[in-house]
Order: structure tokens, then sequence, then C-alpha cells
């Protein structure tokens, strides 16, 4: 008998018949003979119904508050869920994240987890229940007050939980039916993975896939946990997230293309004609730090000779842009650059995969390939499995189709079915 | 500095305007230099929202998933409180039920309070802090479930945590004035009364009177706490509920009627030809406790002679009727009674005021109104403070119109506005 954690989003537990769904598949991995723990999204619209009211009473609601009302979301969707597999003839106990033992610091909006002490859920299995378990939330350490833990939130909740709970494996439901070499919207010949290293899932993750959030990833890496991620809309095997996907594989001195993913969020922003002198680059994301906006790629230009001046690109979510150049212009004089650029017409494409480092011609390849589509180049970033390049963004859907032609990804007919929407 | 509870109910935070609304009244009351706990339902119409999804999903769904859905819309009511409250610029908290240690029995649906350990809320208001409670809901002692405490729920809550907290008063906030001599929708002309003893509350609240759920009104008397019903939609005075009311008064020696009250809810079961034995009324009433029907008043014909048969007809919620017809059908043999009789066509007409039992005149003056007004008398009942009777659901308004009347209750004038709206 196998221990199997399950989430379900926001989109899998839409409506009552969505619910009524989830619940059916849930019995029947009972049925099969494992103990089952759920860990379920509040459903579809409910976070932005709930946010919108919210924003009705109060411009800047304390965050405290904020996650008490978000909290009833899930408390609405586990309720219900635990309903509908009790009508199907079988028993559930559903649970807030307080009750599952889901500790966390006191940051609300974005708590992290710092302990999980399920003991409530392993008496439920221990009866032979079904437990549904709130994503997304949890209670803080010191001030025992409703916390949530922001983004990525309910799939961290199941990994945290499948971990404590030293279950077989974690599976991720989704919309889709698993990760994909591309965004099959964008390539509609993209290749759904069978297994894929935590390594690569983490630098998919970093480089905008959004079927699994870095946290979680992160998590199930240190606990070296299984993930399997597939969809609730149908009972194909998914993707296996895992420590050693290749262990059985022959072709060990190949490079191993895993995808190529590709992110529309982010903006650049150039210092220019910054003094070469030591420690102005490090005042620049001292400063950046210091406000919290998270840097991406950093690009720093040969100094001018000249000029004795130099140039710093670097790229960051769009969204923290306007705090980025508020404090940058707050040290401009300090510093001494000369003007602030901004773009957020930019795409970011990534290559991923094992073994790329030790295959000098994968660069090679990706770069002619993007070069024979006319894709200029503008920053470049490696790391050990990893290519990025920043490009125009009109650009991105052509670079990212080159790409995957051009390591042989494509599919010989089209196999993934795209579904709406985003849990969370 | 006085401590003041305040309860508001699902109509008076139907929206976000409504929220904005009470929370002035809530900062005034604090800035005022009280101390302030606020409980509060949840809103409109959320809680049949939430019953018609849970509906959707399972026809019958369990009791403790039940009352963690329904606790969600509680929980989403006292967040935007309390961030409406932030945005005036005074300091809030939300609790949960559980989080203001509200512990209760483990009967899902209807758990009673065994006890309240305020202490977070206690620390909340040494630190300055509105507390804002979650009505209507608790955790249960023996298995640490949420639970919800049934009709008049929040009432209870509100009153529970006043005595826990020895508070000076609980106001009650309502879509009324406060307690009328008469439903005003049927005299125009009824009068707000101004102070009210717990018994007479008892009894209006028994007998029909909606504004005070039974319950609430039973616990504020054992601890002696005053309540002060009064409209969220004005700043007047409305009515206290206290031991006491008249103990200024000079008319102690006359007797004071407090109002009229009726109830179109109860139905009349008739069981014909009951054999004239000891012990026969003792069996058809144990089997509708066991069948856990509530009966309401209760007459027994003289026995004919003749027959050794006897009539004892009673009534009872509408509602129960099913249940009590088909328990007594099952017992007809056993009983030898010859037939049931049933008619939900009818009302009850109840006159409460201190004092009645020492002056017969009241009775008279009672019944000879309702016969000049052309109303049959069916059933009769009285208590230490009260006198119901059953008539035929068609004479109810005609019957308290002129009850109101012979007893000097009307108004010069009209002076409630009746709102719509009912909270839990």
């Amino acid at each position: 008998m196998a221990l199997v954690v399950q989430k379900y989003g926001g989109s899998s537990v839409a409506d009552a018949s969505c619910i009524k769904r989830v619940a059916q598949r849930i019995v029947a991995t009972k049925k099969a003979g494992n103990d089952v723990v759920v860990i379920v999204s509040a459903m579809g619209d409910t976070t932005d119904e709930l946010l919108d009211l919210a924003e009705q009473v109060s411009p800047l609601p304390p965050g405290r508050e904020l996650d008490m009302l978000l909290t009833a979301g899930e408390r609405i969707s586990m309720a219900l869920l635990a309903m509908a597999i009790a009508n199907l003839g079988s028993e559930a106990r559903s649970f807030t994240g307080s009750q599952a033992g889901v500790i966390t610091t006191s940051t609300h909006g974005k708590a992290r987890i710092i302990d999980v002490t399920p003991s409530r859920i392993q008496e439920a299995l221990a009866e032979g229940q079904i437990a549904i378990v709130a994503g997304f939330q949890g209670v803080s350490q010191d001030t025992k007050d409703i916390t949530t833990l922001g983004r990525g939130g309910s799939d961290t909740t199941a990994v945290a939980l499948a971990a404590a709970l030293s279950a077989d494996v974690c599976e991720i439901y989704t919309d889709v039916d698993g990760i994909f070499t591309a965004d099959p919207r964008v390539v509609p010949l993209a290749q759904k993975v069978d297994k894929i290293s935590y390594e690569e899932m983490l630098e998919l993750a970093a480089s905008g896939s959004k079927i699994l959030h870095l946290r979680c990833v992160e998590y199930a890496r240190r606990f070296n946990l299984p993930i399997h991620v597939r969809s609730s809309f149908s009972a194909k095997e998914g993707t296996w997230v895992v420590s050693n996907p290749y262990s059985e594989g022959t072709e060990m001195e190949q490079p191993i293309i895993s995808g190529v993913a590709h992110d529309r969020s982010e903006a650049k922003i150039t210092v220019v004609g910054v003094p070469d002198k030591v420690g102005e680059a490090a005042t620049i994301f001292k400063t950046l730090a210091d406000a919290e906006v998270n840097i991406d790629m950093i690009v720093q230009n040969v100094s001018a000779a000249a000029t004795g001046r130099t140039d710093i690109s670097f790229t960051l979510p769009a969204t923290d842009s306007q705090t980025a150049l508020s404090v940058l212009k707050k040290i401009q004089q300090q510093v001494g650059f000369e003007s602030l650029q901004y773009d957020d017409q930019i795409g970011k494409i990534s290559l991923i995969g094992a073994g790329m480092r030790s295959h000098p011609g994968v660069t090679a390849t990706f770069f002619a390939a993007l070069a024979n589509a006319g894709v200029n180049i503008e920053m470049i970033s490696t790391s050990e499995i990893r290519i990025s390049v920043i490009v125009g963004q009109g650009d991105v859907d052509t670079a990212v189709q080159a790409a995957h032609k051009a390591f042989d990804l494509d599919a010989d007919q089209v196999e993934a079915v795209v579904y709406g929407g985003t849990g969370r």
C-alpha cells in the first residue's frame, strides 16, 4: 500500500461538476489500495472575488486580515470536496493548514514553511479516511495567526506534507498533460517529457515555465520526493520529476535537451556611463537588494578606455521596475552614472538540458538557430544546465520555435491539449 | 471606560458599503473611550450560496464538512470588517470562533457552547485593538473540529463572549429600532419598548418574536448581562433587556403589558378517540419526544363518559409535522386511538406582560377584544406572564390588532421603520 499525496489546483475544482470529477479520481486512488492525502486550492475565481471585496473596503488591507480573508477560499473548496467524496461512499475529512500542522513564519502573504506536524492527518489515515488539506495556508509559529504562502503555495503545501508524511509520490494535477519541451501554445509540436531531474525542473521554473513553482521543486529535491505532474482531465501518465531520470539510459554521453522555456514578464534596465571604479556595481546592486528587487541576468560592458566609463544592464521582473528605477535615481549623484535606460519589450529564451556544459556544440547550435531565424540576441547568461538569451519581445515565438526544431524536439504530430485556468 | 460587545447580523454587513458604515460605528464607539469587541455574521446571502454549492455536490453532506464550509462565511465578513476599520485608522484584529476560545459540544450544525476562554481577545484589547469575532461558530472540546451553533448562533456567541469578558453591555444590532409592542408590519401603530425583562423577552421569543433568539436571552439572564437591541441604520436608543426594568417605576401594582406576539409557523395535530386510560397520553408524548418533535401547547378534552375516549390536541412547528404524523401512525394500534387530524392553517397570538397573573382583568380584556373582533379561539395556554391562544390563520392580523388596541398599546403615530433581511 502506497501513500499518495495529490494536489488539485483552482481550475480542477472550478465548480460543482469539476469537484465531483476530482472526487471520483480520489476515490479511485483510494480503492486501488492507497492511503490518500489531497491538497486543494480555492475554486477557480474565488481568490479574485475575495480580493475584489477587499479592495472595496480598503485600498491597502492589513496582511493579517487579507490572509484571513483569502484562506476562506480553500475552506470552501476542501469542505465541498470532502462532501463530494462522502457522497461516493468513501470517508473524507477536511483540514485547514493550521489543523494539518503547517507551521510557517509570520510574514503575511508570503509566509515560509518552518515545520509540518501532521498528526491529525496521520490519525485520519489510520482510521481509513481520505484527508483533504487546504493548500496555500498555514499558521504562524510566533503569533498563531493564519498565514498564506504566496505564489506556488498550494504546490509547496503538497510537497511539504508529502515529505513530512514520507509519501511515495506527490501528484500535482494541472490542466496540461505534464511538462513539455516548450509551451504548446507557442510550439504546437512540443512533446511531453516523461522524466526530468529536479535541477532541470528548477531551471525550467526559473526560466518562465509556470507548471511548477520553484519553491515546491526545491522542497522536493531537498527531501528527494518524486513529483508526478499530470492532467486532472485525463488518466495519462504525466511527467515525473525525480533525482536521476537518466540512470537507465544508454545515451549518457549525449547532451539531453529537456526543453525550451520562455518568459515575457521581465524588463531590462541599463545604467549608462557608470564610472569604472571598484565598488560602483556593488553599490548599485546593494541598493536594489535593499529595495527587495529581484535581479535575474546581469551584463557589464567592457569599459571604454577613452571615457573610463561602462554600462551595466540587468533584467528583473517588470513588476519591480518602478521600484528599481526610483531607488536608482536616488543614488545617481553618489554613483555618478549618466542615465538610466528602460526596456520592457524583451523576452527571455532558455535552453535547458543535463550535460549541456560539456558539449560546446549545444551553444553553437542554439545561436545558429536564432541567427538563421533572424533573431538578434541582446544578453546571454549560462549555468551548468541552461543557456538563456534576451531577445526582442516580438521575436520570442520565432526564437522558441527555431530552437525547438534545431534540437530535434518537434514531435511527429501535435500531442498537447491546453486547458484554461491557473491555480495558486 | 466600558467594555462594549456589539453584534452585527448578516443584513448589517450585506455588502462593502454596509461593512464600511458598520466600521464607522465601531470606530466611533472605540473613540468614545470604550473597549470594543464585535461579533459578526456572514454577509447577506453568503450562507445560502454556500448551502447551494453543498447541495450541488451532495444531497446529504456530512455535518462536519457542512460546518467547515459554512464557517467560511464569517471568515470573509470578519476579515473585511477588520480591513474597513484599519482603513479608518483604527487597529482591528479578527478571530475565528476557535481563536476566540468558543468551546462547544461536537454536535455539528447545532453545537452548544460549553466554555469561553477568550485569552486572545483579552490580549488584543489590552493592546488597544478592536477585536472582531466570527459569530455562529466554535471548536468542539472533544474532537477539535469546527462547529456551528445553529439558529440564533451569532447572538449567542455575542452574549457568551460578553459574559466571559464581563462586558458592560451586549449590543445586538438589527434592522429594526428595537423590540416593539407588536410586529410593526401587522400593527403600524406598534411602539418601541424601552426596557423589558429577560423573562418577558423569553416569552416573546418563544411566542414568535424573531428579534432575539431564546438561547441568547437565556444565556444573558443566567449571567445577568444587559442586552441592548438597536438598529444598525440609526443612532437611536433601542430596547434594553435587563433583569428588572421596572425598579424605578411608580406603577408596580398595575399590570404591564409588554407586547403582543404572533406566530404563523405552527400546526395543530389532534389525536382523536384516545382510550381514557392512565399512561396513554404519556405514550403519545414519549413517542414524539423520542422523534425530537418539539411540542408547544397541549389541550386534552374532558373525556366523554359515554365512550370512555378523549381527544388530545397539540401544536408543534409545522416543519416537524410529517415526522410527528408518521411516528404517531406507528403507535395507533398500540394506543388504540381512532384517527389523526392535522391543521396547519392556524396562528398563535400571545399577550406578554409582567404581573399578569395577579390581574384577572387582563385575560378578560384579551378575550373580549378577540370576541368583539369576531375571532374564534381554538386553544388557550397561560404562564405567569403570558397568555397564548390559537386562532385560524386568517384571523391572526385582526386578533393582534384588536389586542394591541385593547391594552392601549397603539402609539399616536407610526414610529417603526422596518428594513429587510435576516441574519443568523
